[in-house]
């Protein structure tokens, strides 16, 4: 009977563990195609390419809704003899094979039509600075989203069954206090730094002055290759938008962007993206197509990105490194010293727009969406009422006037995508960024030491140690306690910016 | 009852399109990681892309060999309510059922290890030019293809059943008079175009005239869009072995080839295909994803590179149109005639390898293979004797003695991946390709004035309608009837090859 017995309980897991690299192999196909259709797909192959994306989703929710697959999730779940990364499979899987399941098919496809129509009426409100015109498509998406927040269930508050979306195990009652904190010193931060650059403007890059395309990608691929990009087993190419796609082992793939005016905006983003991608290049192959195998969180993917992009990139450690790099590239560029490119790197500019803010003003930016999704989903705030409430927290905040809602409310692609909840995610990684970075610096010693000794295997060896090996064995708060020794915080990131900033600015 | 009746008829039709289509998808996909792999792919990607294939690939193949989709099968045959296009795809799918269900899992797992381990043996032979190393490799190959006859089945001879996978419907009997008629005439030939040579010989490159490859690519690019290739539907690139791929309706990607000192290998190549890529982009969308919208067969497929490679890029008109960009593009170049050029990329001159022969020899080098082919299954020819065999026949044939096995009987990659019955078929295209020329200028008159026109669109418009529109509508020998009015022939191939190099030469 033993043996009879544990053949069965083999099946088992074996059989679970087929079906879930089944699902994960779809993904990375769909992922495949993706980085693709952003970097290389001719335009008139745009239609096919949809048809077979919308059969790779429909082949995927068929696998991952089977009902054998709930019964093995049942019985895998009842048992004690899973080890971690087998539990934390089947923890991930009944997430996703809940949310599948929770959803009628007539559901998904009236939210993936009304999404559709949402993103095209936006593009075109953006435009025309009409918000009136998306009014009636986000009424739509919220009252859609409302369905889907009753179908999933929650505990406390309707919104966080959306921010447990995006970051698993998050709600309110984690983020508000993490929050309030940071708002609490950082408004009155920049108030400080706005004074300062009064008296001390901040220096510009000279009008006219080119940095060639090809000399910008070389430049980029050496600070790529030195943070510990193996481009061996990846790529970097062009896009509109940046991206990363961790595609599957042995293929991570990162894009860029090129201005010739501007050579910080491609360095920064190949940072960032070699963040990222050094976290895809990190997760354990052994568990190569499953959740375990995976990165954890947006949250601390963006940490990786964030950590690499800003603290390292953006200090005079990291230029006095690749200063000798930078002026072989660009020969006409004035002589610069360390500090003062450091400064162009970080000067601090409140303004509308999100995604080209500083350190100091990118998560003011961020708590105010999310407050207002709070305000959305948790005391139906009237939508209409929408771009009013926007511009009073940007005058409150910043002092900043919006002339017009395309450079307020309707500047984001994440609500005509119906993407709530996903914001707080961007503020997490700078707070997890700077937790990691604290606590590398406890076991290797001062972090400026060791961004200027050049060699940052250290670092990278760190980091896949404490976090990129470990896939999703953790929730991602775990993770990060179990990485940093104490829960998620947003201390180490104010000590960070007040640090750095007062440096700068000679507060 | 009537009623009933029907919808259970459009009940199979329906099930039987969307299994095929799905197996199609996957053959879509399985095209596009495919391209990927040889022109962008990291090398450390390679495992995982291994996988992905080997799966894909078992995915495929348990939905091909599905029993409901025999049973449908089976139903539809039955029927005589089935159009064209049902006719077709049945047809079609009937075979690849048939192969997928006569071959156990372990014969075709045990003959994929043999590929696999033949083609790195051929890989090591070849570079030692040592027949002995890979005999064994080819005995087993020879051996398990004997086993894939018996269990395919065939009428006269067991050649037959490999000849049929390559070009479905093609025998020995419709291969040898061809192929006897065809080699009767090309030797003499041959023999009158050396003896020409002797006193009047080939013009040549100038010895370290470079041509910068950005120029080659701009230069070639225009060419390919003079013959109506569509680059907002597809792509050039670059790979080690040019190579197209017909993805999906609407993304058709094609590759070349640099080499700085030698413009004209990078032209031939874009040329041949650009022939290949016009044909997937030229079918029918309607019939997407499945095998009547696929293209008929190697040999239609090569008479459409070869028609544009040779029949219009290989003439003093086409240098004619192209002269001006030429020479802006390589200024550097002798300020060589439309005939010196016409002459410089249709030397004649027989050599060991395959790949590298000008026209009048390419198919004497087929045939070669054919023959010996032939020889090894309907004969049992010992393969210890292969080398002697292909020697001699290279010394009756070419007057050449071939100094060692890499450059002759261990050349090609086809034996290493058993790929038997595969070679026919590039003799096939070249004799398709001067049948559909002859047939095209009954249409539309002389071909030389077409190509001096400068507008190629009417060549192209009349291979639409009569080839690639078509796909797989009927079998590759009856679309070739359809097409021209008469069955496959190798006359008009002589009569251009006979009537070209006659002029060349002053014959």
């Amino acid at each position: 009977m033993k043996n009879r017995c544990c053949a069965l309980d083999m099946s088992d897991k074996a059989s679970f563990l087929n079906r879930v690299q089944d699902i994960h192999r779809i993904g990375s196909i769909q992922g495949h195609l993706g980085w693709d259709q952003e970097t290389l797909m001719p335009e008139k192959g745009a239609k096919s390419r949809g048809e077979i994306m919308a059969w790779l989703a429909a082949l995927a929710h068929e696998k991952v809704t089977d009902s054998e697959m709930g019964e093995l999730l049942g019985r895998l779940e009842e048992r004690d003899d899973l080890d971690e990364s087998e539990q934390a499979n089947v923890r991930e899987f009944r997430k996703r094979y809940d949310k599948a399941t929770k959803l009628s098919a007539e559901f998904v496809s009236e939210f993936a039509q009304a999404r559709s129509e949402a993103l095209v009426g936006w593009q075109k409100a953006r435009k025309d600075a009409d918000f009136s015109a998306f009014l009636p498509h986000l009424q739509t998406l919220v009252d859609l989203t409302r369905r889907k927040i009753d179908a999933y269930g929650y505990e406390k508050t309707p919104y966080d069954a959306l921010l447990d979306e995006y970051e698993s195990g998050m709600t309110v009652d984690d983020y508000d206090p993490l929050f309030e904190g940071l708002r609490n010193r950082l408004v009155p931060l920049l108030k400080r730094i706005l004074e300062a650059k009064e008296s001390n403007p901040d220096p510009t890059l000279p009008e006219g002055l080119t940095f060639p395309v090809e000399k910008q990608e070389a430049f980029c691929t050496k600070v790529s290759e030195r943070m510990g990009f193996d481009f061996a087993a990846g790529r970097m190419d062009a896009s509109t938008h940046p991206f990363s796609a961790g595609i599957w082992p042995g293929d991570t793939r990162f894009t860029t962007r090129y201005d010739e005016l501007d050579p910080f905006s491609c360095l920064y983003a190949v940072m960032h993206e070699t963040g990222h991608a050094l976290y895809e290049q990190g997760l354990d192959e052994n568990h190569r197509f499953t959740p375990r195998g995976d990165a954890v969180s947006l949250g601390v993917h963006e940490s990786q990105s964030r950590l690499w992009e800003n603290q390292i990139g953006r200090t005079p450690e990291f230029w006095n490194v690749v200063m000798d790099e930078f002026q072989e590239s660009f020969p006409d560029a004035p002589s610069w010293d360390s500090s003062t490119l450091n400064r162009i790197a970080n000067a601090v500019e409140p303004g509308f727009i999100r995604v080209e803010a500083d350190e100091v003003t990118y998560n003011l930016h961020v708590m105010l969406r999310y407050e207002i999704e709070k305000k959305i989903f948790n005391e139906n705030y009237p939508l209409e009422q929408l771009p009013e409430l926007w511009n009073t927290m940007i005058s409150d905040w910043f002092g900043l006037t919006v002339p017009s809602d395309d450079l307020g409310c309707l500047q984001d692609i994440h609500w005509s995508m119906a993407a709530f909840g996903y914001f707080p995610t961007y503020t997490l990684g700078n707070l997890y960024a700077a937790q990691l970075l604290e606590a590398m610096s406890d076991d290797l010693g001062s972090i400026q030491d060791s961004i200027a000794s050049g060699d940052w295997s250290p670092m990278l060896s760190w980091l896949r140690e404490r976090v990129h090996k470990r896939g999703s064995a953790l929730l991602p708060a775990d993770l990060i306690e179990e990485a940093t020794g104490s829960p998620p915080s947003s201390e180490p990131f104010l000590r960070y910016v007040e640090e750095k900033y007062g440096a700068i600015y000679s507060l």
